[in-house]
């Protein structure tokens, strides 16, 4: 999970957040952006393509920080249009239910899901969109796997973090994972 | 739940059905259509007004069976489509888990829910509608009620055979129950 | 989906159920044993060891048929305790959402479940396991598996009929699919 | 939500957690104990009975924040042994997918949640309580309701923060709102 710049009211000065890292559990939202037909079936996975500090090319889903007195779906949506544009008409969900929810420790192996800097506990959720995406910031770009391809060992091994296994268990609970 | 006429390659003739009524549990799909916000929030609730056979004026899901053959999502378009119109734009869930499942019993009193023709299971989803309803065939009309409206003793009591439990359910999900 | 004899009210004789599974989907349940350590992590589950009217071996979840008038949780508990024992202690869920629903067809490749018999939508749970299991009838022996175990290509080549994948989407449910 | 007495690894001084709580999102678990029947029906709800420091009397889920390096399964299993005693025996739920996620503002108004001093967002599970319940620390008691009685307005009116809304989103999800 890449961290972006923020200018919301919640905004934290970067030190500020670094010593709340140490001490607490950072609630964080992971958008998994899909395609969908006319009878509600996933034919398409969004994934950003990023470069890392170190060069390192990854796929990555769409993912940030839920700020002081934000709602989560409030969350969702700003990350959603910061990262795929102000026309990709996501469908944030209804229901505040997520589809799992993704422990990120900073020891590996505690959970399926690492985080280096922080404690992040992540509401997952499944995004249909309907618009044009366009990628802005530090994502380099946005690309459409079928579900096949999204849970294939190419890709798997694109994610980092857990976020394979994230992809893998919605995959999973729209019965598209075989 | 109000049978409606089928024409489909599944369909019946009545006292086939009738036969196998008493036989058999039969597959239902209740869709609650509702209008979300651009954060997902539920602003509305779509009703169908409905008159029964004797007379009576009720409120009603839109409901109704699974065919052989027919996928579960197959059945949710089709029946929002038959009482909805051609230009709802219903977004059909990507995720085939139910909200809940409603079991209707002959025998009331089994469960909240009951339909004095039958024993149907019936999976109920939550389907945003992005479009203009125009309900044909038996349903007079769809009107739209605000959460707190939908969950008040006016409209409760005129929903039959458990839809107004069912619907309070649904309204439960969204966190909009209160 | 193993028929296992029925001698509940609801039961059917071979012909006249032969005749409805031709005209009306069947409805279904699919239960996953899971052993449980104390704080909700699974870290077994059991399988069904079959051999079908060919010899041919098979690992099976437990499944079978929901009969006429009644509960979807009836049907579980009955079903769990066919097929592992009286002394089994199945944990039956307090919620009727099930994890998924899984879609046999008889046409292989509607869905990815499989049929050959019939077109069956079946309701799929998670049931803790808290005694001993002592498989019964047709079951030869209930083999625990690790979550790794469970989603390896070994195990999943012996299930048959889509179960590897529904056994898949239960591991995804529980966070335990890598 | 009372924030009880925190020895565990993650403490963090009250002042510390004070300065936090202006600051990020506080990530909490609710709990909703329940006694289940043989079937998994819902026979009672436990709530606890607390007495605030302003003398008032009200019934409380069991509920408390989930600390640095500390999964959401080990929290849900450590405030449930505080609030009911060590040999309650909870059923820790399989899945970390909660049944909602409750957001307290301090604004009240923005959910029907609200928390005077701080944003606490709270995954809330349902969990079933097989053994013996001795409250502990500033739980007066445990009393279990049927859930009519849970839902009635009487006991909801002893709710406070919104817990009353929440009870009933759980009775919902379990089939036992009526």
């Amino acid at each position: 999970m890449t961290e972006k710049t923020e200018t919301a009211p919640g905004w934290l000065a970067p030190e500020e957040l670094e010593s709340m890292r140490e001490r607490l559990p950072i609630l964080y939202v992971d958008a998994v952006p899909v395609r969908l037909d006319d009878t509600g079936i996933v034919t398409h996975v969004g994934l950003l393509l990023r470069i890392g500090s170190d060069g390192t090319v990854s796929r990555a889903l769409v993912s940030g920080r839920v700020l002081h007195n934000e709602r989560v779906r409030d969350a969702l949506l700003r990350h959603l249009e910061k990262d795929l544009g102000p026309v990709a008409l996501p469908h944030i969900p209804a229901s505040p239910q997520p589809f799992t929810v993704a422990e990120y420790f900073p020891t590996p192996g505690v959970t399926p899901y690492h985080d280096a800097r922080q404690h992040a506990v992540s509401l997952a959720y499944i995004v249909p969109v309907a618009g044009d995406c366009r990628p802005r910031q530090d994502a380099l770009d946005l690309v459409w796997f079928t579900p096949e391809e999204a849970a294939s060992p190419m890709v798997q091994q694109e994610m980092t973090g857990g976020q394979g296994v994230l992809l893998k268990q919605a995959l999973a609970h729209v019965g598209r994972l075989y």
